[in-house]
């Protein structure tokens, strides 16, 4: 088995992107499988080019893709993926899309394959707050999950995928309001290896995954 | 033109649901439509029969379902309703659905087809705090908002449809936390009466509403 | 029985400041008391130096300073003023004092010595949200209810003082994060004049009122 | 130097308390003072004896009590003690004092006398969330600051004493609201060790500190 793990570079005056230093601190190997670790541009138009071509290369059997989501407490994997780009912020490229659809021949949403509530359900047995997300947002976090949900549609089928969002780690709410919560950087190592070892092993499928309601 | 407003009854333990309080103070007409109002239940089964009678019965051009989202601050007009039923406590019929999809043969998800960015805006100009949300949550209120987008492309085609949640009224957060977020129903008929009005008149659809993506 | 109420002039980049805003539009008699408002600048010794002026020359029975809280909720009574000025931004002054004493003669804190909990009490009767707060924080009114009591107890033993935070009013928070809680104006005015109506009423005097702990 | 740590035992349906958690996995010696840890019960009566008692047996130069704030995100040293006990809920004995002071004979306040901006700036610069608060609340944290402060000013005018508050610990929140923030143990461990030392070795005195304005 072969696990890409993926994580966005800074963005937003951000000077670090927790997602990618904690993507590059997991071990190589999780539950027998192998993990490759990719850093993704925090780019519209980059991210899944570079998506793309990372699962031609290693034809891996999960992906995940990972993403800061600054203001939430706690580890959240999501459920939905929707066709729509709308960036309050430019992207890494300068590019702003507004009420842009990402693919305009693929369906409003994807809902991803991955088993989102045993991940869940592991964090939290491992001490790990965690929950299950219903938005990914309208920016680069849920446009690169909606990509990878049309890529594994239309050209790896049994391939499986999925999006977690993490916290601020800690370092970076330092300056910011006094009650921004954050995460520190060893939890969110330990919290993605067990939803990881969740995602590779669990062969409880949700009803509502990704092929089932098409 | 003819709308068909609905809101929902009490739930959760509370005695109102400023919902359907606020619909049925609205007037009978606006911008020059006529203006039906609904009771829905807080029940997935019983919401979308009522509410599927009600369209046949009085052949709507519009269609906007309105719920609360206790702890938001403000007014939100949803963007996308989700094929999937997952409810934290059971509806008034003592039905509890978990991972479970509204319809079998649904797609993902639906976009409201309603101009919901001017919407927000119109109730902004008139000083009445409004966004748009990505979220309908997984509870009746995603579960009706759904029903009504598949009812419209499978029935009534020409239909345009949405909701739009309403924060706590001020009665109901007295004796809740200090710091829960409200506002007053006379806000709320002000809210829904310019969204009402901006969704009749506003020419300027959204590049991803409903039929676009599919 | 006479009542001075103050409010503060705008500060923070706000256009206007709904503390005077609500105090200028309250009736000139409440409870058959003659009702005196004040606009106070957003000055630490601007502040304090106006409301003893107009404590000389009105002579009132009660004195009660409202401020703004931008991301309280509710209206909020101050039970505490302490003697301590420490300033994020600097005032309308361009003052911005760290860890400066107010009085250098006065004591660490003042309780307010207005019945507090019956003022909360009545606003939440009356359907207005409302919570006793045990934190004026440090910047002006902390600061101008500090000088208050200050004075009170030094000139004007018999006098009744306090604070009420009120929230931003709904137009301040149309382009803040969207979840910004805020109350309307409207409510604003019905909730102080229900708080001055309890001030004034109420013989039930907390025990630890200002005297008693000294 | 020798140093008096406290920490409370659990309440409020907690199963544990982070605060005395964390206390007692401090090392026995911080920059050369001898610690001294005590566990404190979560009772008005019970914890300002058994703090007197160790103050009277052990005579430390330094004395930090550290108690629970669910809810905030960071950890905070506190600036005021004030003279009032209100509980919400009862202690862990069932006392439940509303509007009561807690010494009849002692000030409206108390400000701690430690280098507290020092110890948050310590704190922050190890990269540990941190912040001044302006309020201990009004139940059994505050009430045994209060105490503190009294004993020293009354008994041991050459102590050095404050208080702190930690977050929830993570595996608290599971089960919480997805929103609750939570810091882990190891992180209170080393920001408790961090202030610590700031406390003991910061010469720069705050002007404000309790002696200066009485």
């Amino acid at each position: 088995m072969k696990v890409l793990l993926t994580g966005f570079d800074p963005f937003g005056g951000e000077s670090i992107n927790p997602a990618y230093q904690a993507v590059k601190q997991l071990p190589d190997t999780i539950a027998q499988a192998q993990v490759i670790k990719l850093e993704l541009p925090t780019s519209f138009a980059g991210s899944a080019q570079k998506l793309e071509q990372a699962m031609q290369q290693h034809q891996p059997d999960l992906v995940i893709c990972v993403g800061q989501a600054g203001g939430r407490a706690c580890i959240t994997v999501e459920k939905v993926a929707i066709n729509l780009a709308e960036a309050r912020i430019p992207d890494n490229d300068g590019k702003q899309p507004v009420d842009e659809p990402i693919c305009t021949d693929g369906p409003t949403a994807y809902f991803s394959n991955l088993p989102i509530k045993a991940m869940v359900q592991q964090m939290q047995q491992a001490g790990i707050p965690a929950a299950v997300s219903y938005t990914a947002g309208t920016y680069v976090c849920n446009s690169i999950f909606y990509h990878l949900m049309y890529t594994i549609e239309k050209e790896y089928p049994t391939v499986r995928g999925g999006f977690i969002h993490v916290p601020y780690e800690s370092g970076q709410v330092i300056g910011k309001a006094a009650n921004t919560p954050f995460m520190s950087e060893a939890m969110m190592v330990q919290g993605l290896q067990e939803a990881i070892t969740a995602a590779l092993c669990c062969k409880q499928e949700s009803k509502t995954a990704m092929g089932e309601t098409h």
